[in-house]
């Protein structure tokens, strides 16, 4: 740990700079920054995340140390401002305000209008000659001190607002005079020694360090863990805090403050794009109570500062080389910086983005790659609404966040998360949400609010969640007390069909049929740049020609994985497939066998063509047999009557089928060995697929038709020399009655531990390996995908483990045997070919796994197809610095 | 390959020697070496198991440079013994026997008499001047040569047997005249050709090539092929083949032939132990036809013989210092050697001859110690028949191989497989056994014959499996066709139990009480030796006071695996832990939990005191809750009504905790993260427990009891962590109550990859391992013990593994994962304590592995102690070697 806790920036002087982020968190990082570039930073200074770190360690207390440092970096802020804090003629006033390294936005504390007290408060009256700024910057004060630092339940202040306001006969809250105000923040004082038994500190020293203390404090409140588990970021970052001069928007009709991007977060559309507020503070943008006029206006209201904050955002972009998200502040006319930072986006907007970016040469293509989220792609391949579908329009609000969703409605975040639970698709409402409202957020399909703007909390949470959101929809008449929204003569109650338009903001009764997106020429833009860089194969996982038709426009090169038990699951082949499951001897089996034999067939033809001139993956029979057969006395009557086969037989044979732990069973190659005709069946019908489009298409053999037959579940080299031999004589016996040659491969998935630790032995027989890393997880954690539910969320909140290992591959353990099979399969075959298609192969930090054991390809489904080709070039461009 | 494919051998001369078994077989390396001890081996030659791989390798065909070989060593044979093969007046005789490296008594074929046609047997008539002798040689020829070279269906010749006697009036094949075998011989020349379309060969040298031919041939018989499985004797070894002259112990009333051990292989008591009968052909005595008379009748009979036979057999186990099974002939008064070898023996004999060769000096305690199979031991621990139960005699036969068994009857080798299949006990019975009857005798609990001595068929193979078995037990009347049994006024059928008493020979009617074994001086000798080499520590597996005593007995120093779930399923017990799991609340289930603790601290206190003085590892609750609630509508509303919880409750309790893969589900460590208030009350009655004994006993700290606290299916570091500070707490919490200290552990299975994998960090919160080897079995292999039995039999019959990996660990696969574990657990805490406490540590070949890989102790089931014992000194041995 370093000396150094204590780093001061004021315009044109900084200790630190936008490369300490881990230490200044991104906010202090980039006021330094900002300073450094001699922008308009009110001056202050940033407590590092290493006095987080020791706060925690010492047991939430703050080391001696800091005393001295803050009182020196203290004194130099009041001669930069030219103020004293603790003054009561012209007090200075200070904000503090957490900064991760990651943010974090709304989780964590702010105090602002620190060294008021009740005689600061009448000088800074006089001072601004503006009492009524004087005693509200008093009563907010007092407000969020009390809540925050004093841990009281500030209802009761609400409620005094209310009550004041309706005895006014107010309507807003600008309506209030300085004498109001005054009587607000006098009864404030007494609500705060009644709620904790003492007074509400006068001395700015004690209200400073009681600030920090609680700034810190609340990088361990509930809800900020849960972000941090939702956003991966880990618990032993800590917060820095940032003490900066307060500068304000509310000094009449000469001040505001607002927020912007330098380009628009949600197309990418390069026009400045952004809100302000004329005499409010800054919290009144984000909250959402006020909507915000568009950034356009504050040319025509208040045009100098517009201009100069015209040139710093300009400036601000081609220094960071990215979008950033800013906060100004105009007090009295003159332009402030609160903020700067990369500012989130939509995937349509970052793509369009680096787009663009590349085009005004401000970064290189390289660059623009690995700026963009590969995880946010999936947003772009969420569906719109069918504009051809008839709609009920309800009302319209702003466009947050894009997609379109029908969902039920649900009033608060606890409904939404028990709804989701039993499987309905929900969507939120909020007269205008907060950071408690983050669990039901993510467990809504869509989020609709009443207030707030395209910065509310609800648009910039929807948005980094990929989720579709409509904020400040006011037509809508919410009750949350009764749970019931009035809009345009209807009246909608909880579990109420309504759909909304994210990309539109409207809002529509019912639910509206959805079409499958279509993607912009930035997206195959960047997609294509991916695919210049890129080392590995994308292929995706596909069992119908529908889905394979999908992956290709998605640009999947192959079939990693082509389950073909899907196959038998349609109403016309599952009768076929029972009497199969249930012949008595070998020779009924091969009879029905028989049947199912130009069904796998037609099916092979159709993806073989549509995958034309690409590789496709099919891998043979896998799941148990008793996953076909009819289940219940109802279903296996309902059998018997349609096939005329005994009701006791049925009975017996599903009976004799049931298996205590399925996934460790009678499946795979085991069912191959057991009774080899299936397999015998599925590589004639493979075989004679591919003759059939050999024939019709005239082709050159082996040049447009590239079956390879994979194995599951193989333990034992002899397993894949048995079955491997199986399939051969069936292919060439195919050929030499057809009297046409082809190439094809047959291998093997790795999908348990055996198979991994004798992948020399198994390389022996087989031309590839295709990693199955769900079953690989499943064997080697010992444990059930259908049963980790039980526990598992518990062991990520408990910090035992850091990421569901079904959705990110556990690189320790199911990691380390992936790279033994590599190593030992590519010690005995050195041209083995070497896959992925399990469904971390959609995965980003999966892919730049993978990518390092060395794999030549990675397959997933196919709307995972565009986030594993942006990942696999992200992950051959790191592997180059 | 060598050059030499054929090895000759006469008395005073022999090409080979005993150190060549892997060539000659056991048989051939065997004649070679009492050909180079001088003794009396008829003339002859091995055709080297090279020959026989070679004869596979070209497709059933013998390689062209075989022919001058066995040309020039004819030729000698030929000289050596003074007549010509294909002589018309005095013709040698040749028998041709296969001899494999390992023996399989009766699985391959043998041709005698070989030389013989319709001429020379004249000559041999006249020569011999006893024609009955002639003829009876010719039919013998016939007989066995269609059987085995034309492999015709020879019932007919029996039923001509019969038919011949009957008119004749003869009981027995030895009242046949001359004329009788010359009239049987001829209709015998007449079936085979009828049966075969040609003529039975009547050129000596087509005979020979025939019967060479059909030995090869035998090696791949269905029979000897299962043989080799059940004994894990390879398929490449491949048999020799031996060519000998012909010596006859049927030249008449000074003729005889007879099989012996060295000492006897049913109690290792050092006395000449032996069956012989006049006038016959050696397989006379093994087909058990006739019964045949004890050796020391010899002496009085054959004086002269009998002295040179006992002088040949001392000289014979000096010289390979081990007890030996022989055969000889005696014809016409002259001693033949025609085999050593080293005679199988009970596990009580292997004992006894193992104890008193080290006295008598012949053989080192090292020696002594390989030299007992470990598994036989298995044998010793078999109950025995309460002398004080009642019992109804029916018969005695021969006590052929020891133990106390009941049983339902069947008569036939399927009836046992289907039988034992449905789970009943069987005892086999059956005229006398035939190599047919193997998988018959595989799955009876015992064997009984009407027919056969102590060296028959029946009694070799039951001793070799360790079976308990009665031969020889004339007075049953057995009748095969309508399967009953008359016996002392009894008519007994198809289920009926019976009793056997293999130590005595003894046959009950109804089943008897049986009592645990007890154990000769020779057992405990053997296994204080076995004790003073071996270096691993030997534990056992116990759950319950009573097996812990067991297992002391058995010299168990400590339990490896004490298993806390099986005490909650006591009557008493499982109604409270039923409502434990049931429990609403938090505070309902540390309410119950409360009710479990006295029972469980008893359980602990009980079997620490019984182990006193040795450590007892306490695996803490392991299985999935669902295992203990009610199953089916009747049980669980018997315990709704019990406890009065409503029916509804606990049907939905029940259907929530239903798991799909249980074996990767909710359960070990698992259930302790989200129910941790279990491991708290176990680890609370592990500590009070020790305070009892201590306090009680007065006892130093830590010197009697010293608990292991081992938490199960550990896939994390972060569970183990978390867990054992959970466990600490309580136990400091019970000790600061208490005051009193105590050592104790806190260590981990290792059963998951997961675990083996990342066993570095796993060790830093462990102060052992103890493997879990079955569950680490099951996630490797990905394969469910419970639901292997659908395809592990195809997979061992069908060559894919060589041995159930649930018996003998999977050492390439499992084994790799057990080394990597203990390398990197050993790399992080040199002094890691690691043992094993899965089945496997009761197999002796999984032992040796134990060992090789460095762990400090094995444990299993406490009728396994012994064969761990020695299995574990067995490997010291052979690793200072």
């Amino acid at each position: 740990m370093s000396d150094k806790t204590v780093y001061f920036f004021a315009a044109g002087e900084s200790d630190g700079h936008a490369g300490l982020k881990d230490l200044l968190g991104g906010k202090g990082a980039n006021l330094a920054e900002m300073a450094r570039l001699e922008m308009p930073v009110p001056a202050g200074f940033t407590l590092s995340t290493e006095v987080c770190t020791q706060f925690y360690n010492l047991g939430q207390r703050l080391p001696e140390s800091l005393k001295p440092e803050v009182m020196k970096a203290l004194s130099h802020l009041e001669s930069k401002m030219g103020k004293k804090f603790g003054d009561n003629q012209n007090p200075l006033l200070l904000s503090v305000r957490s900064g991760a390294r990651s943010s974090m936005p709304g989780m964590m504390d702010t105090i602002l209008n620190l060294g008021l007290n009740n005689m600061a408060v009448v000088g800074l009256a006089k001072h601004s000659d503006n009492p009524r700024f004087a005693w509200d910057s008093y009563r907010r004060l007092i407000q969020m001190y009390a809540d925050v630092v004093m841990g009281i339940n500030t209802n009761q202040f609400e409620i005094e607002i209310e009550d004041l306001k309706a005895d006014k006969g107010y309507m807003l809250d600008t309506e209030m005079t300085a004498i109001d105000l005054e009587f607000l923040s006098n009864n404030f004082l007494q609500l705060v020694k009644l709620a904790a038994g003492k007074e509400f500190p006068q001395d700015p020293m004690e209200q400073l360090w009681g600030a920090i203390f609680a700034v810190f404090q609340s990088w361990n409140t509930p809800r900020a863990v849960t972000y941090r588990q939702l956003h991966g970021i880990p618990n032993h970052w800590g917060t820095a805090v940032n003490i900066q001069a307060m500068v304000f928007g509310n000094m009449g009709n000469d001040s505001a403050t607002g927020v912007a991007f330098t380009r628009n977060p949600s197309t990418g559309e390069n026009r400045f794009f952004g809100e302000f507020l004329i005499n409010a503070q800054g919290e009144d943008v984000v909250a959402g109570i006020r909507t915000p006029e568009p950034i356009e206006a504050l040319k025509v209201k208040m045009p100098e500062a517009y201009l100069e904050l015209e040139k710093i955002y300009k400036k601000l972009e081609v220094h960071y080389k990215d979008m950033q998200d800013i906060e100004f502040t105009i007090e009295k006319g003159r332009l402030w910086m609160l903020q700067t930072r990369t500012g989130k986006r939509t995937a349509r907007a970052a793509l369009k983005t680096a787009s663009d970016m590349i085009e005004e040469g401000l970064i290189t293509k390289e660059e623009a790659l690995l700026r963009i989220d590969p995880k946010s792609l999936d947003q772009l391949l969420h569906p719109t609404l069918d504009p051809k579908a008839k709609k009920v329009l309800l009302a319209k609000g702003l466009p947050a966040s894009p997609g379109g969703v029908s969902g039920h409605l649900v009033f608060t975040s606890e409904q939404a998360v028990l709804e989701k639970e039993k499987g309905h698709s929900v969507i939120l409402v909020r007269i205008e949400t907060s950071p408690e409202d983050i669990a039901g957020m993510n467990a809504a399909k869509g989020i609709l609010t009443a207030r707030g703007g395209m910065t509310s909390h609800a648009a910039v949470v929807a948005r980094g969640m990929g989720k579709c959101c409509v904020a400040g929809c006011s037509a809508l008449d919410i009750n949350p007390e009764i749970e019931t929204i009035k809009v345009a003569g209807y009246l909608l109650r909880f579990g109420d069909l309504v759909t909304l338009d994210g990309s539109t903001g409207e809002v529509f009764l019912g639910e509206v049929k959805t079409i499958a997106p279509e993607l912009s020429g930035d997206f195959e833009k960047i997609m294509s740049l991916a695919d210049q860089v890129r080392k590995m194969g994308v292929r995706t996982n596909a069992d119908t020609p529908k889905d394979a038709q999908i992956a290709r426009q998605f640009g999947a090169e192959g079939i990693g994985l082509c389950r073909t038990e899907h196959m038998f699951f349609g109403p016309d082949r599952i009768d076929v497939m029972r009497k199969m499951i249930m012949a008595p001897t070998v020779d009924e089996r091969k009879k029905t066998l028989s049947l199912l034999l130009p069904m796998q067939r037609q099916d092979f033809y159709e993806i073989f063509k549509i995958m034309n001139g690409y590789p496709v993956t099919i891998r043979l029979l896998d799941p148990p047999l008793h996953e076909f057969v009819p289940h219940g006395e109802e279903e296996m009557a309902d059998f018997s009557s349609r096939v005329g086969m005994p009701l006791s037989d049925i009975r017996q044979r599903v009976h004799a089928l049931h298996e205590f732990n399925p996934m460790l069973g009678h499946r795979g190659c085991r069912l191959a060995i057991t009774y080899p005709e299936i397999y015998q069946m599925q590589a004639k019908a493979i075989a004679e697929a591919v003759c059939q489009l050999i024939s019709e298409e005239k082709m050159e053999p082996g040049q447009k038709v590239l079956p390879e037959i994979m194995i599951p579940l193989v333990a034992y080299e002899q397993e894949l020399k048995v079955l491997r031999s199986l399939v051969e004589e069936q292919i060439k016996w195919v050929q030499s009655e057809k009297g046409i040659a082809f190439d094809y491969k047959v291998g093997t998935m790795i999908e348990l531990p055996r198979a991994a630790l004798t992948a020399n032995q198994i390389a022996g027989q087989a031309d590839f390996f295709s990693f199955g890393t769900n079953d690989l997880t499943q064997t080697t954690l010992g444990l059930s995908r259908d049963d980790a539910g039980r526990f598992l969320p518990q062991y990520i909140e408990g910090g035992i483990i850091e990421i569901d290992p079904f959705i990110s591959l556990d690189q320790q353990g199911v990691g380390a045997l992936v790279k033994t099979a590599i190593d030992l399969g590519r010690k005995a075959k050195p041209n083995l070919k070497i896959g992925i298609c399990g469904e971390h192969g959609g995965d980003p930090a999966s892919i730049e796994f993978f990518f390092k054991s060395g794999m030549d390809y990675i397959s997933c489904s196919p709307f995972r197809v565009p986030i594993a080709r942006l990942a696999a070039a992200q992950s051959a461009l790191r592997s180059k610095k």
